[in-house]
């Protein structure tokens, strides 16, 4: 029985991510729902893709996400089920699509059109828990609406190139809750106009001319430990996602601060990184 | 198999909800449990039951909610079990029933007296599992105790009527994730008063003379998108539970504010309906 | 099937969670996974080890528990599977094995050593996964790795003994979600030296002379209402773990304050109690 997730921005106080369950269970009683998250920012699209982006492949082909972030229908932003990638999206037509996923094209748009269902203040219960329920049921999308062609594709920013390949211009798309701050730098465009030079990232005042393959590497276990860097330290490195990220090892945003708060780094900011 | 669910003040950080699902899957091996809420105030019965109010009726009939707020028993508050509206809920005898379902009569009401507990300090742990896996293999009630008279009847302040049906004096009941402020006023005593009038909303400073039946019913699409309302922008709706709320159209109470913030409205706050 | 329980510093926001059970699901289609916390202080092993100890135990035998604090593998800290008390712990060798149960020497403990795995960011997904499915497919610990020896005994402070056992000097080992202080001092350390003695347990500026087995305790339900103690009142009892506790009855540390800020005490702080 295919997977249902759940990403919201109805925080985790309030009853609606119960309901929302509650009500999958009505209809499937061996249903399987999996938070993904539902502490994105209110409306705020930009986080809930970068969310969605680095998770749903982690899940089984046939998984049915929920994307329950700025999901009224309006004039302007139809309900849409997509299925893309081999995982179904069930969403408003707020361009989330486009920044989850820029260069696959969707094998199937269709604009939800359920008989009886009026248009109210809590669609994700309302509608996007029937149609994921009637995926899970192997029932087909053509029995949910029509086929849509006008698929917003939102576009994040990509990083420029310059200088004759000399410069990458990037720029934070995440920070995260360690305070470490994500850039849009992905490791194959880096790779590809470095070609073995060296370089110098650039982020406000701080600079670094090495990026690690995970973050203990910033500590050098043949020094003597007092000589070692350590907590506290800044490192760059390629995260699990293959973007370029800042961070301050061991770093606590409550206590001693993140690369966020150190740096005085916040997401739209520019990061430049110069080829020698 | 019956859905157990969770709503509690415990907070996600500690063990207490770790240790209540482990006890419940050593008991149960194939339990279905479900988290309404673990962030209630604490021991704010109020918020539990509001929360349980608008969430409960999702479930399927006889799913079993553990009620994990000022649940230890004292000689005033009584360990019991109700079933009420096809549902079990299992609680402290601390008014909570009263404020969760005011117009139903229970079915059942049974105080708990198991064999072999102690009154500790986690008799969500110690008691209330047990009675909840003991009903989700088909237990009957009266094995778990004897029939209770005493269910505590507290009830919610209620709107007033005056001037000859001219005023509803109404009072806010929760304030959500987004900053909305709900209100104790249904759609159904709004409507069997208005009778076809206009109308003035008065929250503090603030009137309003609409009520939507969504959020985004605020923007008005046939104008130019520069003349539009939109984010920002207050409003009040029959919300998904058919309160008037009032609400600021895509608030975030971390960044714009919301309608508590913005309006200066807190719980218990007075909301005032003149028909004209 | 066995259950996999998280316990991480990932907090609810990011994709870190889902990714991480995406991947369980895709192996393991019947997967059952258990959050215990993912609210723990960053890389606080202290904290992990209080929470996995007082809630471990209440899973079933055969449990795996993903321990994804300061997770990453270094020279010092190896990716370790150990087998104690019939449960599982999947880890980095950072001395919470010996936090979380000093007292029971291991079956086993592994090395983690997988074919074709990279020493990445995330080693929670990219390692500690594929050994928790394996276990729970019914493999041996014998095929992930070999016998390792080198398991770190951290301990966490004991409680001292002095003035020929007239004196019981403790500390402050974890504040919980209501600003309750539990000490590390144990119910059984603390009978066997009191030998029905009256005792001063001292906090700071605060004594106490009783210690209660259940919070409610406080209250005098004989007296009439006005005289009893009740919501505000200073309390000590032996907690569900069975440690001294300090408590503020009814607390709420967004509100009225808990134990804690009251009182003005803080992890690692000093308790004593005096045998009269």
């Amino acid at each position: 029985m295919a997977i249902i997730t759940l990403t919201t921005d109805f925080g985790l106080k309030d009853h609606f991510v119960g309901a929302l369950k509650g009500a999958v269970y009505k209809e499937l009683q061996e249903a399987r729902i999996v938070d993904i998250s539902h502490n994105i920012s209110p409306f705020n699209i930009q986080e809930c893709a970068y969310i969605l982006k680095n998770s749903y492949k982690s899940f089984p082909e046939g998984t049915i996400h929920i994307v329950g972030v700025d999901s009224e229908a309006t004039p302007e932003n139809q309900h849409i089920v997509v299925l893309v990638d081999g995982h179904y999206f069930i969403t408003a037509n707020n361009g989330v699509i486009g920044l989850i996923i820029s260069e696959i094209k969707p094998q199937k748009v269709i604009e939800i059109n359920l008989p009886n269902t009026v248009n109210g203040p809590f669609p994700v219960l309302d509608v996007f828990v029937k149609v994921a329920c009637h995926i899970v049921r192997g029932g087909t999308l053509e029995v949910v609406g029509k086929p849509f062609e006008g698929l917003k594709d939102l576009k994040d920013f990509s990083p420029r190139i310059t200088d004759d390949g000399k410069k990458i211009v990037g720029s934070i798309i995440y920070i995260d809750h360690y305070g470490n701050v994500v850039t849009n730098i992905q490791k194959s465009l880096f790779e590809a106009y470095r070609k073995g030079r060296s370089f110098e990232l650039h982020a406000r005042t701080s600079s670094i001319t090495k990026i690690l393959n995970n973050y203990g590497e910033i500590v050098n276990y043949d020094l003597d430990r007092t000589k070692r860097k350590g907590a506290g330290d800044l490192l760059a490195l390629f995260n699990s996602s293959d973007y370029i990220e800042l961070a301050i090892y061991k770093s606590n945003l409550k206590t001693v601060g993140g690369a966020s708060t150190l740096l005085g780094l916040d997401y739209r900011d520019t990061i430049t990184i110069n080829f020698l």
